[in-house]
């Protein structure tokens, strides 16, 4: 280790995350280039990287970025577009005649845009993403700093980007994977929607190209009793069958929602080394059941923590998301102990990480890690007084402490405004789209 | 009618929360004195009371001031100790020691300051406490030119207020009762602590003395599975049943948390016309159980929402609470349409309100109602695009989005400053708390 630092970031408490359940006061963290590398007392520090440009934040906690593993970013462009209706009449009457009408290239770069700019807003320097036009995102991505997972989407359905499941493929292929690796920023996973809309054929084509690969396969699995219910009708078995048939259960597996689980495919998860992504305020939103993350967790199995999309939640804020995760797996458990701060906040960083594959890159504030980096006021009132500052981060703060972003050394969010993004431009482009959807949505009903 | 007002407050969105469901578009409301005099379209508001200071909020909405209906103001300063505890190691372990060694009136003071300031700054313009030294909470926020209801606590057991439940009874109706009438911002309920903590005695002088006094009942009922259980071994009933008998449940009952609740008693509380206090993120927290919401307003019980102490959720946020009522009601009632935003925002006004007994005098904007007030940007870039600003409100929109308060036509919050408190102050002075409370707890454990 020399004393070259371009960065040094000193605060009140540093909380890397790994090694678990550890608080760092009054140290520094010291930046070269995008990778961290050294933390070490605020002290020593100063003096050993006297050059670096220094951020002192005396009242904040910085923490790893935090990972949003599973959003559908565009949609952000339908945040509360017919809220509060059953499921079936939100999708069928609303979300599906929307997305059918308006989901092009243009859609999709301005609702990954508005998205991006509300996850580093508040402290998301990571995404796992699912939608049409991915290679959009992606580039949107890429060009902004912002780091993100790009699934490669696959349906059997015909959208605007792909007719059939083998053209998904292909295209994802082609436009999606290895995009804008030069940058670092972006890496790609498989994302075919659920194991109803996809059938096996794709499905098996994805498991030998994800072997090969060595991608994620990112899916939705158990997201409603209705949808294991008609799998069983359909398929003589439950979903997670069949995937574990089509050897999808296995490490590259990040599979969304499971409110549906039983003990036997609890323990088949944490045997194959499989994620789960836990997306509480969507399930509860759309009344889809209950996933059991204590017992999950209990049992090994790595779960990791997203918004889905802003037409079900309907924000992007992982800090109300680890609020929720916490509160309500001790209402689930039946025990105020099932899931600690420290624990909820793992799941908001190095478990998204490890979920998409880049836990030796991302997750947790260690030397030779991207610099992806978070800071948050503590001094605020609301989070006053701190017995625990991790407590405080996980039931009290929200995002509007988050002062100071960094991903991959660069500055995103500095005294709370973003470097990389216009904010009125993309605010009249949101006002402008909503009054198109918002128009054609009530000539519809 | 006349043309004399001091202030007039146009806004893009108006929800006045009764009549419900009503949203007014570039609408006005005029105040004179305290009191709400007009509501109108802005352009001709802004000709007929051309002389009122004016407040313009083109992208606001415009809503009734949140009653929290359920605080331990002064708990505030207890704020994340020992959180993730078991509950009993939490209780006995910790905050019943802290409060035992620390409460006295310069906690309570210094707890109650804190908690306004940071209800003030969420839009909360109404709080209902139930603690010791309730005198002290009333003086404050009188002073302060907060609303609030004053609980007069009694319990059975002695503590540095008073020695056993008559002296409380005594000490409520000589130093609580009556106290700043005056000012009309502070109203009085009594508030026996919980059936488990009140003998019948004392419960049974409260009912005759609410009765002659016409004032609420504020009271912890059915919050856990284990009290009800205990309950039934040493009254041979349920704790509801027996309140029931001593004349209690009636239309003044605050009965809080209610997470245990049978079809009949659902029943019974309708039909005498009780009230019940939500407190999702409290119940949540301690693993308390679920309040079957949906259910209750279905046969027509008033719902208000309630944060409880900054101790047990752990802040006094009730955007936060909100959002969690809407969404944990569609989750336990198995509906996505079980509770739709304006309900949530009407539990947040006018419930608490009528639960109070305040429901003539806040809780909606209405002529002749208290300018009670809360402005909420929605030109933020996290509540666009917006289809329906309630359903941002409730599902999208934080804290951080309220920048203008008014109580009794008075400015509270201006631009998100507060006008009667130093927040540089409040916020040392919790520091001081933090580090004394917290040492102590440390050599405790």
């Amino acid at each position: 280790m020399d004393n070259n630092a371009d960065t040094l970031i000193s605060a009140r408490w540093i909380v890397p995350v790994a090694p678990a359940g550890q608080v760092l006061t009054n140290h520094a963290v010291a930046i070269r280039g995008r990778r961290i590398v050294d933390i070490l007392p605020a002290a020593e520090a100063h003096q050993k990287y006297a050059d670096a440009v220094h951020h002192e934040l005396p009242g904040h906690a910085l923490i790893p970025g935090l990972v949003n593993a599973h959003t559908h970013a565009p949609m952000s462009l339908l945040r509360g577009l017919a809220d509060d209706l059953p499921l079936e009449q939100w999708l069928r009457g609303h979300i599906w005649p929307a997305e059918a009408r308006w989901v092009g290239a243009d859609f999709v770069r301005d609702g990954s845009r508005l998205a991006i700019a509300e996850m580093l807003r508040c402290g998301t320097t990571c995404f796992n993403d699912m939608y049409f036009f991915p290679e959009v995102t992606a580039r949107i991505a890429a060009g902004l700093g912002m780091r993100a997972s790009i699934g490669m989407i696959v349906t059997d359905f015909p959208t605007a980007w792909a007719s059939e499941a083998d053209e998904y493929i292909a295209k994802g292929l082609s436009e999606v994977m290895d995009a804008h690796k030069g940058e670092g920023l972006i890496s790609t996973c498989f994302a075919p929607h659920a194991p109803y809309t996809v059938s096996d054929a794709p499905l098996s084509r994805i498991r030998t190209l994800a072997d090969e690969l060595e991608r994620p396969v990112h899916i939705h699995v158990h997201e409603t009793a209705a949808e294991v219910a008609e799998h069983l009708e359909r398929h003589d078995c439950r979903p997670l069958d069949r995937l574990d048939r089509l050897g999808l259960v296995g490490p590259n597996l990040i599979a969304v929602h499971m409110t549906q689980l039983e003990d036997d495919e609890i323990a088949l998860l944490a045997e194959r080394g499989a994620s789960v992504v836990h997306c509480p305020q969507s399930n509860l939103k759309l009344a889809s059941g209950f996933c059991e993350v204590a017992k999950l967790r209990a049992a090994g199995v790595n779960v990791a923590l997203g918004t889905d999309g802003a037409a079900s939640n309907n924000d992007l804020d992982m800090w109300d998301e680890m609020r929720t995760a916490a509160l309500l797996a001790k209402g689930v458990a039946g025990r105020a102990d099932a899931l600690p701060a420290h624990d909820a906040l793992h799941m908001a960083t190095l478990s998204g990480a490890r979920a998409l594959g880049l836990g030796d890159e991302i997750g947790s504030i260690e030397c030779g890690k991207a610099a992806d980096l978070v800071a948050i006021d503590l001094d605020r009132i609301e989070t006053q007084p701190v017995y625990d500052p991790v407590s405080q981060l996980v039931y009290a703060a929200g995002r509007e402490a988050v002062t100071h972003v960094w991903v991959a050394g660069q500055p995103q969010l500095v005294d709370g405004e973003l470097t990389q993004l216009d904010i009125d431009e993309i605010r009249a482009n949101a006002v402008e789209w909503g009054t198109r959807i918002g128009a054609a949505d009530i000539q519809n009903t």
